[in-house]
């Protein structure tokens, strides 16, 4: 099995590398090579007894995108991305790297030809959404998205379903919800995102020409996140937090969905923690070995 | 007002280009240049007192979008396109015509800059969605393409809500359902497609975000169809259809919508005839000047 991680510098390439060192295996075969790419070079993990190469490259650069796959990699993981606020910031940037970079990498893949067909796994997000939503929104609602980020994703699913369809490359997209961002090393706490995929290869069959899921998630408040950290950590923690208004992530987020029914992903096998004090207590055990200063 | 025409060669281009020319105006303003554009010139209308230019230019091609606006058109129609069966055989050119064509029209117009925001009408296509499908397809249904074509109206219909959200375009998509051709002259029948659009001008405050609109049609069989012609014309006409298959258009068409609710469309002032016998009748009074071969 040859792995090729686009994106890898960033915290989920990170947990993604760290587990699948762990797990020395990907769908059942062992993994020989692992080839991480981000514009600037990923750090080598250490736990992996994989050949690893790191690779500094930008996807949307002509003749990048072959590059990256001349070794015919088995799975890609494309996680390469402007974030939101950057995608929105700046608009050329955006389409650059999350539209152009993607659509060369699947152009890439088509230009070898000759039967070659990896499995592309393609991280897209819960702002391919836009409001007005209903209380809870279903598998089947509507793409309507209300930043450039959100829209580049969107046309990411797209092509990827078509590639797929097409025969190119046997795709699965994988709308990630909000992604609480833990400080310090990887670990595996956030790479339940791929337990679906990690240990089943999630059959061709069960997804069916709809490969573009959204994932379930813990649904909740800020509020109710505060009161979980409160309840766990006590009041002195909680009372560190200070409340900063900043009027672009405000607006961005005021047009993300609050609730994801997600009921093909959970029937495939993809979980998200029961509450937000599992979160809360899963950050304390695996990146603060256990304690936190009171 | 100064209106450019995409695709203007094609049917529902002449049908609109007759129709413009008949009403003199748009949206109340009278119509004082038409620019007709296709890949091969269009022809000249007769009834219009507008100046009329005619274009052969193919969007994709780079340069080609900048010199189709450079006289800042206050309305685009942008018709172009590869259609469904083209694009399904040549994926290439369906990608660059659908997809590559119409974001260079949307980036010619981001780089005039300096305010100018013109009224963008992209025609969208049903083919958007792909089967299995509810009973009736409801306006907030996802789009999950079948086709390189659906896929490739798909990415357009979201680039064109992009851009007019960042307020480079005032757009609107219209999601045409299958289009019953009409041989001969064009004729008003067709353009009830537009008559939401034409009259009113179509306030940006009533479409709101949601841009893409599916149009309602008439909902039918091609059996309805032919038992329709039968009615109206008689045995020997309904006697001259001969069955061919094709496998490719079958394909095709089975991951078509067969009902679209259509309920935004509607409210919204556009409209459909009320039976297949009305477009039978409609097409021998303007087509055959009311009378057929017996």
């Amino acid at each position: 099995m040859h792995i090729l991680i686009t994106g890898a510098a960033g915290m989920i390439g990170r947990k993604l590398t760290e587990r699948l060192g762990k797990d020395g295996a990907l769908a059942g075969k062992p993994i020989e090579k692992v080839r991480l790419l981000d514009v600037l070079a990923p750090p080598k993990p250490e736990n992996t007894k994989a050949k690893v190469e790191t690779v500094a490259a930008d996807l949307a650069t002509p003749g990048e995108a072959a590059k990256a796959i001349a070794g015919r990699p088995d799975t890609i993981f494309h996680l390469a991305g402007v974030v939101s606020g950057e995608a929105e910031v700046d608009f050329d940037k955006g389409y650059r790297v999350n539209l152009d970079g993607t659509r060369a990498l699947l152009e890439a893949i088509r230009a070898i030809g000759d039967g070659y067909r990896p499995r592309l796994v393609f991280t897209s997000s819960i702002a391919v959404f836009g409001a007005p939503f209903p209380p809870s929104i279903p598998d089947d609602f509507h793409l309507t998205p209300l930043t450039s980020y959100g829209t580049q994703k969107a046309i990411g699913e797209a092509l990827l379903a078509d590639y797929t369809r097409r025969g190119f490359c046997d795709g699965v997209g994988i709308r990630l919800p909000s992604v609480v961002v833990r400080p310090g090393k990887p670990n595996k706490a956030a790479s339940g995102f791929f337990s679906g995929i990690i240990p089943a290869g999630l059959a061709r069959d069960a997804l069916g020409p709809r490969i573009n899921l959204s994932m379930p998630g813990v649904c909740c408040t800020v509020a109710e996140q505060i009161a979980a950290l409160r309840r766990i950590a006590g009041d002195r923690v909680a009372g560190r937090i200070r409340r900063a208004e900043d009027a672009l992530v405000a607006r961005i987020v005021a047009g993300w969905p609050e609730r994801i029914e997600a009921r093909r992903a959970r029937a495939l096998g993809f979980k998200a923690e029961s509450s937000f004090d599992e979160i809360v207590r899963i950050h304390i055990d695996e990146d603060r070995g256990g304690t936190f200063v009171h």
